[in-house]
């Protein structure tokens, strides 16, 4: 499991005084430099050197969020396949899961435009950060 | 059917020279304007008037999609419940679907904090903008 | 001068119901797409084909802008030299000015890491859009 | 002076392969969390808690920003008038001063929708953070 704790910005609440939705996504996104580090340790963001591709991503907002108090995203690897990962993430704040959230990244080669199998030692760093949906349940 | 041009921003690309995927969920939150109208016609994005809460929302992600080229959102309502509905978007950029995406939007009470049942008015105008997701197959 | 309509997103306004100052910012960079395409037709983002670099910008808040109104966004060009421009952005909501802006733009070699002198066409080009700040005064 | 780690996010990178210029402003707008907190301690983002009011912003562009690297940003309060502060930033990454910004934030009746005096309580500890850019100058 991964850990990020982000400072909500003004400008990512909304009318409403919550953290509008979108700002959410932003931050699952920052939370997965470590795995795109696994992937790409120099984090190059060349089509050469850059190999995941995002095909899906869904999100359930269960509280709303604040500005003024920091929040805690945990970052975990639910599914690895032959050619892509699931990754789950949920963003806690003042004990409170808010809002959960999977995406699917693609094992991807940019320039052929095709995916690809995800290589041995890959796959070995990613099973130390990997727990099945229902073992993270029985956690809880 | 609603349709939303959008002229994407430099700001929204990413390293990768393709719009980041965190933008097409602000695309696909300014396309919902004309449904929030439905809901609340003047857009006051106050506790007391503004009625709608986004408990879900799921994204595929089919094409890149580029700088330079506007974008065409089509957004559906797909599902018509007792105290929600479902929206439904596409993002279509040079004759090709992009990226689509799913959200449930709760008729809620801000001040009291509970889902409301939807009323008739509303049900009905709704109606007019409804199409079951196999009709939109068949359309294509 | 370009005029560019902006319809504000929820995600821009923030707690305080006004649009967010940073949002002003994302919405002056699109109304310059057409004034990019007059350096780089294509607005081909690589380092061989784009060459403008933003050195500087600068704010006015004048008055709060709303979600629920269209934004029009008013560009004009108000200083070229040897090897930069001068572009001033204002924000008009229901006949207000509520923004205005001025950012610099060096005509740059990305690969060399230089700045260039503007070729005589770009600069015919860029005279069709240029007023000095004084004629703008005058207009109002 | 404050300090804020940010960790950039991809999104935030433009098809440059840089930081976008808009992302800067986002990162400084989190770094006067600090201060918004002598103001109103408990950041409540009401109209009738909230005291402070942008007025105007400039930006220096000096240097690009990477993905990859945290950046540092240091915040400095370099005028303290009747009604008036102005906040200075910088934004260091690898060593390197890359970007600087001035905001001239007015204390502020959100209600009456006027300009108010700064309490001297609030002066005095605003105190604590201030600096001349003199004396900036000379620390470096």
């Amino acid at each position: 499991m991964y850990k990020k704790i982000i400072t909500p910005r003004i400008g990512e609440t909304d009318g409403l005084r919550y953290i509008n939705n979108t700002a959410i996504a932003d931050w699952f996104e920052v939370a997965r430099n470590p795995i795109f580090k696994i992937f790409n340790p120099e984090l190059e963001l060349t089509y050469k050197k850059w190999n995941l591709l995002m095909v899906h991503s869904d999100f359930n907002y269960l509280e709303h969020l604040y500005f003024g108090f920091d929040v805690e995203i945990h970052t975990y690897i639910t599914k690895i396949e032959k050619t892509s990962i699931t990754v789950y993430h949920e963003a806690w704040q003042n004990g409170l899961l808010c809002a959960n959230s999977n995406c699917i990244l693609v094992y991807y080669d940019y320039i052929r435009q095709n995916s690809m199998e995800i290589p041995d030692d890959i796959q070995k760093h990613l099973q130390e950060h990997f727990i099945t949906k229902k073992e993270l349940k029985k956690m809880k």
